[in-house]
């Protein structure tokens, strides 16, 4: 059936209306903010030095068909898996053991370990912990099978990017579909594109009224004399995702009415500081522009630190340290940035041994913990002998897995019928740092054309992901939740065949979705 | 006063607030869209082929102070103005009499009144006609004086741009006095910035109302089955101002849900038409990329046909033409733009012979005639001899004055002494090109920052001129009034000593205004 939907999708193009249709995907992007700055293979420093251009966020002309079964019930799981992760995080000892064996393989899994552990031997100050999470799946649709089903590819707990501009793709598609009101011809016609509508996406308002939360749990200045509060965005240097972080600082400050300041990672140690005299360990910032003015930060919003590249030296784990100590409510803790690593997901979805996930949910639903669970692609540990073992080093059974570093993110996966050989490249005793996931199909026939950020037009068969965000602000010291909301999505569109890339590299899109 | 206001202003930046305040200013433009395309000597074609790149437009880091006085005066004035050129374009005959003299000499005011005489032996069919105007004014503060007197520079009544942008502007200069909320500190600290606000700009709302006013006066479709409506913005090829037009048309298709669609002028015989069996003359469009549906054009909006090179053969004559000859509202009509010529201004500011402006607006009160007057500056006709060629070649005198092309639009200004040289070296016969207008003397202390479109920050002083938006809509036949509003301003400020340039070229900026 899937297969029949995806086949005569999207529609054909002649010349007149694909000119029409990048055109005004174009400029709509340009007058609504749906940019990046551009990457310095298409625009050097040397022809813009101030870094003032920039372009259009890659991104599809048409919204993607996706299962709306599969939509509600990524949407309906998404405050369980919240509440999930924060058990998780909860759960000190649990992830410590599971840590243990990587700290020997595994620099930045032991670094952020260290740092948890120094800062829990100094006793923290703060007990409330924000969530800003996005539970990435696919629409698993095997050929043997008729009904596509959720299958989550990853859970994310530090960084959870594109609420922004993924909500600005909903509307444009929303506006495309529509437009003009009344004769709707921007597309040419289609079955699927006519009395249909891309669903609301609230990702901007969810993540920052999760911020906000935050914010207002922290309560007053713990300074003396009190100071006026903030959120602080910590970014990387030459972040080229910047409007994406924007969108939600412009809702925090025009909507909430609540004060946002941006940090680069690298400078933290420059422009905050920790009273020592002050025991409650307030987070001061000290604007570079009006150093005389000091703010309290309520919120430390990573849009950093999740990737070992951001910690080029030990000062910027002292930064991180520096952070985790203070009494500003971290999005994330350490211990939850920790909870996003592949290797909790494959504890959690182990066909045998203890059943961690009923144990982290105990007081919900039988029937709702067994959804969540079948949200699970089936996945392997490599670091003892077993069936993942077995799976990765057979050929023909490899062809069906993927092979995935534990740690959070994107990157350095390897498929199929590699994955043998680039196991037996390796020492033994490194394999505990790869997991083997059973490859997910999602639709074959899936097509889709994308604008790219130097402004190539590109068509062809594509893989569709859908996140789905979630917000938690829980209470480390007993589990206890003050918020628990779920609200928006992003689709994103590879190029079949590319198997990695950020949107940011251009090789994939940001899309939205009309359901089916 | 004047100059003791201006004297310390801007508050000076430290490189800390300097690099603050640029790329917040910078990172917001993209944000909301206060954009343009880059010039071709900053971006070449062939680094960005598909002319996907795109840069703020220049914009100043701070609002300019203007005078309270002045700027209510405008505003208060501007519906008497719109009422002023709406009679004027009625009066065909008095109109048609001050063109006599310029049409052996100037090709195009002459092809434009080829046109209007062409259609008006044809007849018009359409006798409604939308004006979008901006008037625009210097804060006239000669050292002799100690009040600022508000006076007119020109009076445009075809392709009033900025409304779109300079909307944006004023909001982003309203945020940064403001930011952040209860600790403004993005700007030093500074009297006439505390406890200041930057007036609303409703430039969008009341252009965008304007062109909705006339589609809703234009009625039901004249077609033979009804069509469905639109509005047609007539643009230029590699337009680099677009987000500013889109800014108005996004309003008309999201606000009051109109059909909008954009056209190049070099295109309107390839995609639009009149039925020759159509008495009514209805204009069709047929969007090429959906050629099968037709609309109907209520009204069509130049932005285009306002300058020579607009038309680059006897093929833009006939699109033109072909317009003006159709049933659509036209924004505007020729005979309007035709009043909009800076020899219209100086007849009417003539201090010697008929009362022309008191014969317009007959039955306005005669005060508000008055004050009207007194926006004039004092200019003269060259064409006979008299008081304006003896200002003109007298150095001493010429040195008050400014000799500009009778035409509408900026350009080729001749300043001061270099004006007797220059009359001097063009044939006697061509004087009366030219008009003769003392010089507006803007408050000599004004400084302020820009930001380039280039990325380039520039400090000095500067002039500033403050544009009001009005639009009208009247009935040729008898002069009837359907709508008549003011809403909306442009402050427009450019580095001094740079005599010309719209702010496209990057040597002027726009810019907001905080009043003293």
């Amino acid at each position: 059936m899937a297969d029949s939907i995806y086949a005569n999708y999207p529609p054909a193009l002649n010349p007149a209306q694909k000119e029409f249709l990048v055109r005004t995907v174009k400029d709509w992007a340009t007058q609504n903010g749906l940019m990046v700055r551009p990457a310095p293979t298409f625009v050097s420093k040397e022809s813009d030095p101030h870094g003032i251009l920039a372009t259009n966020a890659p991104v599809t002309l048409f919204p993607s068909p996706f299962p709306k079964t599969c939509f509600e019930e990524a949407k309906a799981l998404q405050t369980v898996y919240n509440k999930l992760y924060a058990a998780i995080t909860c759960n000190e000892e649990w992830i410590g053991k599971i840590m243990e064996d990587l700290i020997d393989v595994d620099d930045f899994i032991s670094n952020l370990w260290k740092v948890h552990v120094a800062v829990q031997r100094e006793g923290y100050v703060q007990t409330l912990s924000l969530g800003l999470f996005r539970s990435d799946y696919m629409a698993h649709t095997p050929s043997t099978s008729t009904t596509p089903e959720l299958k989550q590819v990853e859970f994310n707990t530090i960084s959870s990017s594109f609420g922004g501009l993924s909500s600005l793709v909903a509307s444009l598609h929303s506006e495309l579909l529509d437009s003009p009101l009344g004769s709707p011809m921007a597309y040419p016609p289609h079955p699927l594109l006519q009395s249909n509508a891309v669903p609301d996406n609230t990702a901007v308002e969810t993540l920052s009224a999760g911020l906000a939360t935050a914010h207002v749990a922290y309560g007053p200045s713990k300074s003396q004399p009190q100071l006026p509060t903030c959120v602080l965005f910590v970014v990387q240097e030459n972040e080229r995702n910047i409007f994406d972080q924007l969108a939600l600082s412009r809702q925090l400050s025009n909507v909430h009415k609540i004060p946002v300041f941006r940090l680069l990672s690298s400078e933290i140690l420059d422009h905050t500081f920790i009273p020592g005299s002050n025991p409650l360990r307030p987070l001061i910032y000290r604007p570079p522009h009006a150093a005389e003015t000091h703010f309290e930060v309520t919120t430390v919003y990573l849009r950093s630190f999740y990737t070992p590249t951001d910690y080029k030296s030990d000062r910027d784990w002292e930064a991180r340290t520096h952070l985790e100590r203070s009494a500003a409510i971290k999005c994330p803790t350490v211990l939850n940035q920790l909870s996003g690593s592949k290797i909790v997901q494959q504890v959690l979805a182990a066909p045998t041994g203890p059943d961690h996930l009923a144990a982290f949910l105990a007081g919900t639903d039988e029937a709702v913990i067994s959804r969540l669970r079948s949200t699970f692609a089936p996945q392997y540990d490599l670091s003892l002998s077993g069936k993942g073992r077995e799976l990765a080093l057979n050929p023909s059974t490899a062809s069906n897995h993927v092979l995935k570093p534990q740690r959070e993110g994107g990157g350095n996966n390897i498929y199929k019928t590699a994955i043998p050989d680039f196991l037996k490249s390796i020492p033994e005793n490194e394999w505990k740092r790869w997991i083997l996931m059973e490859l997910i199909h999602p639709p074959a026939a899936a097509k889709n054309v994308a604008l790219r950020s130097d402004g190539e037009v590109l068509a062809g068969g594509v893989i569709g992901e859908l996140g789905v965000y979630g917000t938690i602000l829980w209470d480390q010291k007993d589990g206890n939740i003050l918020h628990n909301e779920q609200g928006g999505w992003l689709m994103r569109t590879k190029a079949e065949g590319v198997n990695e890339g950020g949107v940011a590299t251009g090789f994939s899109s940001l899309d939205s979705i009309v359901l089916y």
